[in-house]
């Protein structure tokens, strides 16, 4: 098989150790190209820059490590590596490997999703890796599995619109139980404003909150984590809600004008 | 029937024209808050403001237009919103009106789209209204149409995780020929970047492109539209694709580990 040509992105930035990881990885069964945000980007959802101009800068870590740096969000740095940096079209594009999971309706939110939901709008397989801690700086074994299922991919395809969303437990390689393909989760956040006052006493907000989990399947993404499976979701951008589009023609909705 | 309670917010920003009218029409039907961004924020999906703080500052023009302006997305309003400014959860939310429409491959780009989608995240009936120009300033129509939706809405209820959008003609009254119901159209851009030097002669990009108009079905949004049939689409973040689930178990990827 030829070698894969595979573009790199992430959410935490460029200078990440989770995206090193991931090159590192890749490069054993890849040419790879690193195109990420020069800064850190997360929970910019699927955000595209159209308002403002975007620059691009060379970026070196160590002699083994070279990407493009980017002004920008996940997004753009896949559509820009795409259309205009890369001399041919990716076989694949990996987001990752990002610091905390992307699981139930975070993937709504992700910028590490939203890489890879841009490259399989450019109809590129894509995946999105994440490892389930803010902590952890060991990406070993997440950085071992994406080039895994990248060659698995590579052989099995993805159907259009489809990427696949990995998260992978913060635990050692011998606590891994396997790998489970599941669903996408329903919990949701419990939202908070924290109130504060700056060093001229006007009032701010921040957001804050926790994670409330009402799941309870075992084939959902966020239970497989907390049971320390690597959770493999395949994640469609198909929003049409077709059961309530044949409901609503009972509403009458198409005699309104 | 008790008054309604609306919670109304955009992506182009609290002094957009689209909004005034908006806001104008609900009026005569429901008690509603404004909480918007206080600048454009167009294309930012789904993005919300984790890493900085937000500030609200209370925003008036003439004497029957008050509303909070919020320095976030549109995501980042309603979350506010709901969660701290409302006094009492609202019965529903409705971002708009946007200038432009969010059809096909954009509802998954719109800032518009993405307010509502927060306030079904959140439990709320949800609407996203837009009207397919960037230059007509006559809002008066989609906003008429808004108000009737709404009502329709309360009346009717919408299913958990589902949001209606809605993409009216920037066509005369007189020329819309009605209103259909329709599914996500499959279009997408054509992208390209503008390779451009600024005055230190330094390269900079800018995305650009066309809309690639590839749908044919007639109830399609995207199709519906150029019609001049105002599109009622239900939107569903319900992303996980089943039969890839069910067929990647073919694969062997819980094999992998």
């Amino acid at each position: 098989m030829k070698k894969l040509n595979i573009l790199v992105s992430n959410d935490d930035g460029i200078n990440a150790e989770g995206i090193f990881a991931l090159v590192r990885s890749l490069k054993a069964i890849a040419d790879v190209t690193v195109v990420a945000p020069a800064s850190q980007q997360s929970a910019v959802g699927h955000a595209i820059t159209v308002n403002y101009p975007l620059r691009v800068f060379p970026f070196h870590k160590n002699s083994d490590f070279f990407g493009y740096a980017v002004e920008g969000t996940p997004a753009d740095c896949v559509k820009l590596g795409v259309k205009f940096l890369l001399k041919q079209k990716p076989d694949m594009v990996i987001s990752g490997i990002n610091h905390g999971s992307n699981t139930a309706i975070n993937i709504i939110y992700s910028g590490t999703v939203s890489a890879a939901t841009e490259g399989t709008i450019l109809g590129i397989p894509s995946l999105a890796i994440s490892l389930t801690s803010y902590q952890s700086q060991d990406f070993s074994y997440a950085a071992k599995l994406a080039a895994r299922l990248a060659l698995l991919v590579a052989e099995q395809g993805l159907p259009p619109k489809t990427l696949l969303n990995v998260n992978v437990p913060a635990v050692s390689e011998e606590e891994i139980k396997g790998v489970k393909v599941t669903k996408q989760g329903i919990s949701t956040w419990e939202d908070r404003f924290d109130v504060r006052r700056d060093p001229a006493n006007r009032e701010y907000f921040w957001l804050t909150g926790n994670m409330n989990v009402i799941d309870t399947e075992p084939d959902s993404d966020q239970i497989a984590i907390r049971e320390n499976y690597v959770s493999v979701t395949p994640v469609k951008y198909e929003l049409t809600d077709n059961i309530l589009l044949e409901r609503m023609k009972q509403w009458g909705v198409e005699k309104l004008k």
